[in-house]
C-alpha cells in the first residue's frame, strides 16, 4: 500500500513470510462510518489476484489474519488476502452491542432494509462494491479476477454473495457455512431484524434458496467438521447438495484450529480456479 | 491425555492437523497455586519427543498455540509441543498485576529468592521439574530427550535454562531472546524484585554471563528481526557471539507474524538434533 493514500489510515503493517500483513481503516459510505480491514500482500513483481475472506460471528478483520496461518501459502501461490470486518462497529442503534449473534460483529453480509439498520448495516454493498473498489485502487491486485471465501456466518456470506454477484467472484469456498440462514436460529434472528418478518426477501440471501434459480460460476469447496456443535441446527451444509464439493472431517470442531488445518486446500483451490 | 487423570483438569481439547491441541490446568506445588499449560500431541503410534515453548511478556500458554501455526509442522515431524504459562496468575502480592513487564505474565522463568515472590514465582522449578514430570507421566512423550525454545522473555528462559540444565534439554532455539537480562531494563526491573539489588545472583540467570563458564549441549538456532523495536536496548542477541547460530531477518518485527514465518525452521532444527 502507498502510505498516505487519501482516506486510508494504516493501523499497522508487518512483514510475514516475505509479504506484508496490514490493517487499515477508512470512512465507509456504505456503512456510514469507519470500517477496518486487513490485507496480506505477498512479495510479488506483478499484480496478484485477491481472495476476500469473510469471518464469522464475533470475529473481526484480524481473526483470520492472526489465527489461520494462511500467509505462508498465499506468499507461495502469489495471492493477496483481504479480510473484511463483520459489521459496522459504532454503537448507535438500540441493541447493536447487546447480542453476540446480532449487530456489532454480526452483520451477515447483507444490506438491511429495515430501520434503523438500513442506514449503516450494508455489508453486501460494502464488501462487493466499496471495499473491493478501494482495494483494487490502493493495492497491487488484479481487477479482473477475485476469489471469495469465509467461515460460518462468513461462509454464508461467501456462498450467497457469490451467487448474487457471479461476475465478480470466480472462485468460492467456505468453512462450516450457515447454508440456509432462513432455516437456522442465527439467521432467523438476524433476518427478522434486518429485513422484517416477511420472509420473501430472506430467500434472496439464503444460499439453499438461491440455488433453486442460480448457480455458482465454479463449484465451491466446502469443509465441515463432524464435531462442530453448530452442525445440525445452525449450519446444515448437506442442504447444499451437489452444488458444492462438501468434505466432512471427523472430529474437527467449529474453530480456527479446524480452519487452519484445511486453509491450504482452500487457497490452492482458489489459485487453481483463478489461473484457468 | 487420559481424561480424568488425577489433578489435571482438561480445559479444552481440539483436533488440528490430525493431532490434538489441548489446554490444561493443575495445582502447582512450585507456584503454590493453579497453573495452566498447553500440549499439542501429534497423531502418532509411538511416544514422541516434546518441545517446551516459553512465551514472552504478556503472553500465556495459549499465545504460541493459537498464533504460531506450528501444529502443522509438529504433526509432520512427530513432535509434541508443550506451552507453559509465563507466570503464576493469582493476584496475591502488592504489585503483581500492575505492570505489563513484571509479575503476572512476566515470571522470567526464574525461582525468585526475595519475599514475597519467592513463595510462588518459581518458574524455573515449575518448567524444568514439575511441568516436565507431569507431561512425561500424563502424555505419550519420551522421557529421554527434550527440546526447549522460546520468544523474547521466553527466549531468555530457553537459553538460560538450557545452560543451567544441560542434561534435560538437548535441542535449543529462540526467537528474539533477551540475551543479557542483567543489562536490559526489562531484566533489571524483574531481577531487582525477584533476586534483590545484589547482582551476583543475577548473573546465574543471564545467558551472556552464563556462557563465560558453561556451554550449550548443541548450538542453538536464534532468529531476530532487524525491525524489532526492542532489539538494541532490550534484546541484544549479538552478545551471544559464536555460542549460537544467529540469523538476522530484514524488516521483521517482534511479534508473532515474525515467529510464524520462521517457526518451521525451529521445529526442523529440534527434530534434527533430537534424532541424532
Amino acid at each position: 500500500m502507498s502510505s498516505g493514500s487519501a482516506g486510508l489510515t494504516v493501523r499497522s503493517e508487518r512483514r510475514v513470510f516475505e509479504g506484508t500483513q496490514g490493517f487499515y481503516e477508512h470512512d465507509s459510505a456504505a456503512c456510514a462510518g469507519p470500517m477496518r480491514f486487513g490485507v496480506f500482500m505477498p512479495k510479488s513483481k506483478v499484480r496478484v489476484p485477491a481472495l476476500y475472506f469473510l469471518a464469522g460471528l464475533e470475529c473481526s478483520e484480524e481473526t483470520f489474519a492472526i489465527k489461520a496461518g494462511a500467509q505462508r501459502i498465499a506468499q507461495e501461490l502469489g495471492v493477496a488476502i483481504v479480510t473484511s470486518d463483520t459489521s459496522p462497529r459504532q454503537a448507535r442503534f438500540p441493541g447493536d452491542d447487546t447480542s453476540w449473534d446480532f449487530g456489532q460483529g454480526a452483520g451477515y453480509y447483507v444490506d438491511a432494509t429495515e430501520a434503523p439498520w438500513s442506514s449503516a448495516y450494508r455489508m453486501e454493498t460494502y464488501v462487493t462494491q466499496e471495499l473491493r473498489t478501494l482495494v483494487e485502487q490502493q493495492f497491487s491486485v488484479r481487477d479482473d479476477v477475485r476469489g471469495l471465501f469465509g467461515h460460518s456466518m462468513g461462509g454464508h456470506g461467501a456462498l450467497s454473495l457469490a451467487l448474487r454477484h457471479p461476475a465478480l467472484f470466480r472462485s468460492v469456498s467456505a468453512f462450516a457455512p450457515i447454508a440456509a440462514p432462513s432455516k437456522a436460529p442465527w439467521g432467523q434472528k438476524a433476518f427478522t431484524r434486518f429485513f422484517g418478518a416477511a420472509q420473501a426477501h430472506w430467500m434472496e440471501h439464503d444460499t439453499v434458496e438461491l440455488l433453486k434459480t442460480r448457480q455458482f460460476a465454479t463449484k465451491p469447496l466446502v469443509d465441515q467438521g463432524s464435531g462442530d456443535k453448530f452442525l445440525t441446527e445452525q449450519l446444515r451444509p448437506a442442504l447444499l447438495g451437489d452444488a458444492v464439493t462438501l468434505r466432512m472431517h471427523e472430529g474437527y470442531d467449529h474453530g480456527y484450529f479446524f480452519v487452519q488445518t484445511f486453509v491450504e486446500d482452500h487457497l490452492r483451490h482458489h489459485a487453481r480456479v483463478l489461473s484457468t
